[in-house]
């Protein structure tokens, strides 16, 4: 497959890790969030099985935040996700699907509670702060929306633990899943959860100095050496084979979360207040006619830049979204949006890439592997 | 300069005219409203000349439509920009500055009037639909807000005016700057303006049928033989030289549009109602302390990846934003945030560049070529 360069600029914006990732070997990026976001460091199989035994140091600074603060913040939080947070805890992550007025994705994201009155929006890639600018002055509500400069290092894989614990000390062991905490890095607090886009275990810290974030990048590494660390980044074997979705590939704002498999995240039942409500309990009582499911494909390489149609015969399965060769599976697995009528797992396809074709099946999500 | 893969995805999906552009010799993108943008077939300087003295065909399908269409429409775009819209024209552009309740930058899009309940936002890169959807819901408008699948051909360059003639009819020649209509070709119709982000001259092509716009595509390359026609892109080097401000590279969200030099595009002395008119209201009232600027520099090349500090001795001048190396001026040229106590056209600065200091100095916009 043809290789193309990105044209680096200002619109694109580096990360205060660029430079270090830059001479750790990174060799490809995506962008997210209007940033640079690494996605390769010469090798996907190679960091996949990597991530998958050792420790990890991820420049994902693109995940940005939206920051709202003040008097109405949960009110704003709750009117964008059909997740009910009206029981939500200081301290702790929620993963909510943000929708729009028709019940239509716009974000997954990691919504973090600060106090009572302040929150992050923790983004996949899309401009949720405008959403919620919008809102705010639509409905004069009392909150600031803005983007603080803070630039997520994610730790993981397995020996993340062992590293984290080495590096700060004990107590980030006891750190629940999708709890947060500020915990104290040569005189600077560093806030971290227990979080991470990868089902290999680890830690996010969200930096919110880059002098002090810098040493704790450089000190991860020096203290990492037992550990087999290595710079890396989400790795797309390891999120397809975890059934991670991504925002903007697997799905987008053509679908509703019930179409995302998101259905305990969604909330039509209680008297919390989001738009989008009326149109997913519409939804919810009509049945969906697509969801998104896992395929497995006879080809042992794949490129996708658009959605592709899956045909039985003439009938159309499904489309698929994104896919990726498993050393796993030994062969091309994917996520792909399949159409009601061939939810039975043993429906058979065929998919057509320039003119050649292939045969592939559908399976559950998470692969099993 | 190190250079970077682009990893290829359906997030940062590919357009109707990837295929074509990747045979043509297409060597890089930038990702652009979450679509593949080519940056550079190559050679930058060669195609620089090239679309001063011939015509090129850019795929520019990344400067996405939000469509806003209802009874409400012409209050919601009126309330999302600060120029003065009451007077405009079904069938005309209007370059639009998109600001937020703090009077700050979101966008500077083209605004096209299709009829009075029916608008086109043709954007730069961000996410502005989701700042029109929270608008709706906020304030409960009759409106409906998308992303129709239009994919933007333009046609730029001296020549494009004969090429267009030949393809199209002698007709299109009489549509002026910043007009639109639609044109016949091969029985479909297309929506095409005189518009374009150079300032060689040309036209932009609305593409609503992709089956369609690939014939006239292949056509606009068969027929344009003499007058040596190519695939191009939008063209660093002469979008700085022509003053051509870029969303996200030169301003961006922390900006004012007083800053970026918009004053003719700001009402707020009539009584129409936009957010962010208050805020404005005081900013000219108490004056702007920072403004772009041009600034040249004794540099031959040049990467951005975040805004640099230009420096008179101790005393921050600006931040230089854009640049790239001019091969009309024989140095790099670019545009800076230039603080006010620095307007003064003789001032020079040093940047500092990897531990390399290099001279520059500061003047107006556009570049005098």
């Amino acid at each position: 497959m043809k290789k193309f360069y990105i044209a680096k600029s200002r619109r694109l914006r580096g990360t205060p890790y660029t430079n270090r990732i830059e001479n750790q070997g990174v060799t490809a990026y995506t962008a997210y969030n209007h940033m640079l976001l690494p996605a390769s460091f010469g090798n996907l199989e190679k960091e996949y099985f990597h991530l998958r035994e050792h420790v990890q140091v991820w420049d994902v600074a693109a995940e940005r935040q939206v920051q709202i603060e003040g008097k109405d913040s949960g009110k704003l939080v709750q009117l964008m996700t059909c997740r009910n947070l009206s029981k939500s805890k200081v301290g702790r992550c929620y993963y909510a699907p943000i929708v729009d007025e028709q019940g239509k994705m716009i974000n997954d994201p990691i919504i973090l509670k600060l106090s009572e009155n302040k929150w992050w929006i923790s983004l996949a890639d899309s401009d949720v702060g405008l959403y919620a600018k919008g809102l705010a002055s639509g409905l004069n509500l009392k909150v600031e929306v803005s983007e603080p400069d803070i630039n997520i290092l994610a730790v993981q894989g397995p020996k993340s633990f062992k590293l984290m614990e080495k590096v700060l000390d004990k107590k980030i062991t006891e750190l629940k899943f999708f709890g947060f905490d500020y915990f104290n890095f040569k005189g600077n607090k560093f806030f971290i959860a227990r979080s991470g886009w990868s089902k290999q275990g680890g830690y996010e810290i969200y930096v919110e100095n880059r002098e002090a974030g810098l040493k704790l990048y450089d000190e991860l590494f020096s203290m990492g050496k037992e550990f087999n660390v290595k710079a890396g980044c989400p790795n797309l074997i390891e999120r397809i084979e975890s059934g991670l979705m991504s925002c903007g590939n697997d799905f987008d704002s053509g679908d509703n979360p019930y179409e995302c498999g998101f259905d305990q995240y969604i909330d039509i039942e209680s008297d919390i207040n989001y738009l989008g409500k009326k149109a997913l309990a519409k939804i919810s009582k009509e049945g969906i006619k697509k969801k998104l499911m896992g395929v497995k494909i006879d080809l042992d390489k794949i490129e996708i830049m658009e959605e592709k149609p899956l045909q039985n015969g003439k009938s159309l399965v499904g489309h698929l979204r994104s896919a990726v060769y498993s050393p796993h599976f030994k062969q091309v697995i994917g996520i792909a949006m399949i159409n009601k009528e061939y939810w039975d797992k043993k429906t058979t396809f065929e998919l057509e890439i320039n003119g050649k074709k292939s045969k592939g099946s559908i399976c559950d999500l998470p692969f099993k592997v």
